[in-house]
């Protein structure tokens, strides 16, 4: 009755750092129980506690795994507290975490949210202050082992979410926000090409502080040395990139810094 | 009469740093002598040569591993002096490193420790600067391959031990240190609730520097934002956290700084 | 008649960072083709866009990997131009990456390189930012599972190298530079042990700035704490070390910094 893939995977994003032990300890806790996975970190750079860039982080990446994976999203301030634990199924894959808002994009898919409630399938004595080893790491491990989501408790039906994900409409332009900088300096909106699908044909403007950007550019290399480019980064967001520098450095748009786009 | 895991574990903590390629180097060590072997990284942002904090880093984590996993943990001032390799099984693990006292946590189960003198167990040509790739590595990829700890080498009994891990009473208090400043800035120190079980129950204070702390907390969500509070850690060590904010920025406390706790 | 070998291994080395997701991505693409692949990261921390580090920091690894693993590098400022997608045989193993001098220090050894051009063994539609993803990561996963080297392209027979990888003769001395500090400050310079052996043997100087260094050493516990040594390093590089201390801050002599070596 239960499914039990043959090599399933785990994906871990997180917002634990490398330095410490916390990402070995839950990749044990998963091997323990199901010696067969394959465990991949997307990332474990998140800011502490900025739930909606652990959101953005695992979005453009789920996708390119294998249908049936099992993605561990921890970025967790609420840890320990009343927050409730969730198992999403969308897309044909799988989300655990806890429910703050982090799968907020996930849910504009067709899903199914459950709440974790089964204390056997996570480790006994669970602490107050560590459920990625406690809660979210056995859950994934005894998924991955095949036991039913159905096990885990029941659905539910209003997980929360962010607010303020999209861009919003202003009078002449359409306001978003830099959601990310690269580790190339690109910065990245939250304009996605499937939304703005005009920007492909139309002259468009972005502007971030004082500076706006009108040169649309097909790859990195486009341009002068320096100069500012808008591009569609290679997970369909918008993005501000400049050739051989850094757009951040030339910008300093941390992110949420507004930023502004007119089409046509 | 050998034993072969299935897929057996094989951890790695170091002082390496993920920059340079030294932890792939031995990943391929590892991987050429033992395929089937997964390997999991603790943490290789030790401290460079700080072997005391190479032992705190692998003491919350082996735990959660299955048994019979093999743990390598290499903190090596010395490579290359006279310094011996060693082989340590204990708590139905096995821990791979050198002879610095990287251990002495270790050494509080019921344990065995054997000199790895077996040279047809380690690279041939051993280089005298990097025995975690030459000598280490290896060794624990031919335990993880089914070799037995008696063809390592012979027992010994006066492995290297580090002094002062744990805290010493003073006239009114106990006196111990900061162990580690964590990713979300939680200041860690050497008080296990399990040689200090009272702080559960009683009172307590914790002195670093300047202030003074007394507020208990389950939870990281505890408090005020900005207070600072005591908990029990997730590994059982008692900590200074800050609510949505960094403990370590707020008392300055680095590594080795000393810390008072008193009781009742 | 394909080759499937039972657990390839794909290594990677980017200048990619861990912060971004794009390792994960990358390791998500593998594994959906080839998911019993195990991938192994030899470095994400190269410098962006400095190809001649990527060059380096494959050189000392691929070596410790079983004959047949497939080495992923991608430090691409040129994706989406025209530079051409390379498929590299060499010593036994397999070579994944853009055409931009990325492997001139494999091609020392007897090699085959083919330019990439089947386009049904990438992803479909790929973007022209991210060929990590989209050529790369699946020309090393159908590798690994087993598609002959001719079916990727033709082979061709003038890949870009990069220049003045080697040391030059001076009048009196021979002058290379510094192409990496690790993590423990060591310097690292580009002559070879394998070049110049005579340094095992006969009394040599280098000279990093206004900075002379005579004394040989063996391992980094040899010579006066803080003292300048000159090490073989673990890798065949001469390298400039400095007992319990950093070389690079006492030097400050960072990547491409001139270095002169003088023998007898």
């Amino acid at each position: 009755m239960y499914l039990r893939p043959p090599k399933p995977i785990v994906t871990l994003t997180t917002d634990f750092g490398l330095a410490d032990p916390f990402v070995g300890i839950m990749k044990g806790v998963i091997l323990t129980i199901a010696p067969q996975v394959s465990i991949v970190d997307i990332s474990h750079a998140v800011t502490p506690f900025r739930v909606i860039e652990a959101a953005y982080e695992i979005e453009p990446a789920w996708r390119y795994f294998p249908k049936g994976s099992i993605h561990v999203v921890v970025c967790d301030p609420g840890v320990g507290s009343d927050r409730r634990a969730l198992l999403v199924e969308a897309g044909g894959h799988y989300f655990v975490g806890p429910d703050n808002g982090t799968f907020t994009l996930i849910y504009r898919e067709k899903h199914k949210v459950r709440e974790i409630t089964n204390a056997k399938l996570g480790l006994p004595h669970p602490s107050r202050t560590f459920h990625g080893r406690d809660v979210f790491a056995p859950a994934a491990a005894h998924l991955a082992h095949g036991v039913r989501p159905a096990q885990f408790g029941k659905p539910i039906s209003d997980p929360q979410t962010l607010r303020d994900l999209d861009p919003h409409k202003l009078a002449r332009s359409w306001r978003g926000q830099v959601i990310k900088a690269d580790r190339f300096g690109n910065l990245v909106t939250n304009f996605h090409v499937h939304q703005f699908p005009d920007v492909r044909t139309e002259p468009i403007a972005i502007r971030i502080g004082r500076k706006t950007m009108r040169r649309f550019a097909l790859t990195y290399t486009d341009g002068e040395p320096g100069e500012l480019l808008i591009l569609i980064g290679s997970s369909g967001f918008l993005e501000i990139a400049a050739r051989e520098a850094s757009a951040q450095l030339l910008l300093r748009a941390p992110f949420g810094t507004p930023v502004d786009l007119e089409i046509g």
